[in-house]
């Protein structure tokens, strides 16, 4: 935010290491309300629950966890640049991918009724990640910028989404609710982190 | 989100005109939704939807756009850093007094299966709003960014509190419904450009 990231007086490394942590917390709570309460996961089945609950599944540990240490990479390793550059190409390849399949899960079950920005801001989520953007030093940080709004969009469609879904299953302040609830609270914690790492400057390793 | 705002080669002063734009077009389509459709606003009515309808007035047009206009003096006015300081924290008082009467206004006609994510992402907006932070120049840049995490915590808010209204009042592809949409996409480009303001350099009057 401010030019000059060492005016904050602290290096990426440790924000990065409580990203790891809440990314790993969201990733274990999305596990456990899909497979223990919505009746878990499957790409062909009987129950069309199951492929739905694949959409909740990709959406936040593909697209979001997993692009989420995409955008780290480059504060999270050490080595060379272009070896950042890999892991930051490889683990968005792998969130696209997630994103794509999510919303092939979805889009079969889909309610004429949905609310239209959230569709939208979906869309456009997708649209910009898969547009390829150069990265020459020039345009590096609208790159960035452009980068971080993609992601501010997906974790508000993931925060719309997850409310959605509460109110579809009349979820309250049972265990269910709760989880539903810190998943969302945590998928906001991680968009901060990543934000204030991608801020920060890098260790020196 | 680079360090130091220059290598966007662009400075602020565009960018804020947009949000001014994007500002008073939310103003618009918040106080014709309310106004047009959901029957006006009245803090004392026999008709205590006119009582609710206050909350998401407040909300966006006060919170919202009243606190994004406080975040973006330092860019959007001449004069000097004491003016500045003065319309930052006199705007900011607005925004927290009407996020104050916005609360007042909703916890009247509080549904106890409000999604508690959403209450806590308001609760805490609200109070990290009120907490007095210092802005010595060894934690401004601290100042900035928490102050943006709690914007965008707002925004956030904002979006799913818009959701769960679309859903409740069983809107869809209709003119109200479109226009809440859209109301709903406005904020989260006022908050993109709010934050590009917030990163680009103040332009020389």
């Amino acid at each position: 935010m401010a030019s000059g990231g060492r005016s904050y007086q602290l290096y990426a490394g440790v924000v990065t290491i409580f990203s790891h942590l809440i990314a790993i917390t969201v990733t274990v709570l999305v596990l456990v309300w899909l497979l223990k309460f919505q009746g878990g996961f499957a790409f062909k089945s009987g129950n069309t629950q199951k492929i739905f609950n694949l959409h909740p599944f990709l959406m936040v540990v593909g697209l979001i966890v997993i692009g989420g240490e995409a955008i780290m990479a480059y504060k999270t390793m050490p080595g060379t640049r272009r070896a950042h550059k890999g892991v930051h190409i490889i683990l968005h390849l792998l969130a696209l991918l997630a994103g794509i399949l999510g919303t092939y899960a979805v889009f079969k079950f889909k309610d004429e009724t949905d609310p239209f920005f959230q569709f939208l801001l979906g869309f456009f989520t997708f649209f910009f990640s898969g547009a390829a953007m150069p990265a020459r030093a020039n345009i590096l940080p609208w790159h960035t910028f452009f980068g971080m709004v993609i992601f501010l969009l997906a974790v508000c469609t993931a925060e719309t989404g997850l409310l959605q879904r509460f109110i579809t299953l009349g979820l309250g302040l049972n265990q269910e609710g709760l989880i539903v609830n810190f998943t969302g609270l945590l998928i906001f914690l991680f968009a901060v982190t990543v934000t204030l790492s991608v801020i920060l400057p890098r260790n020196h390793y």
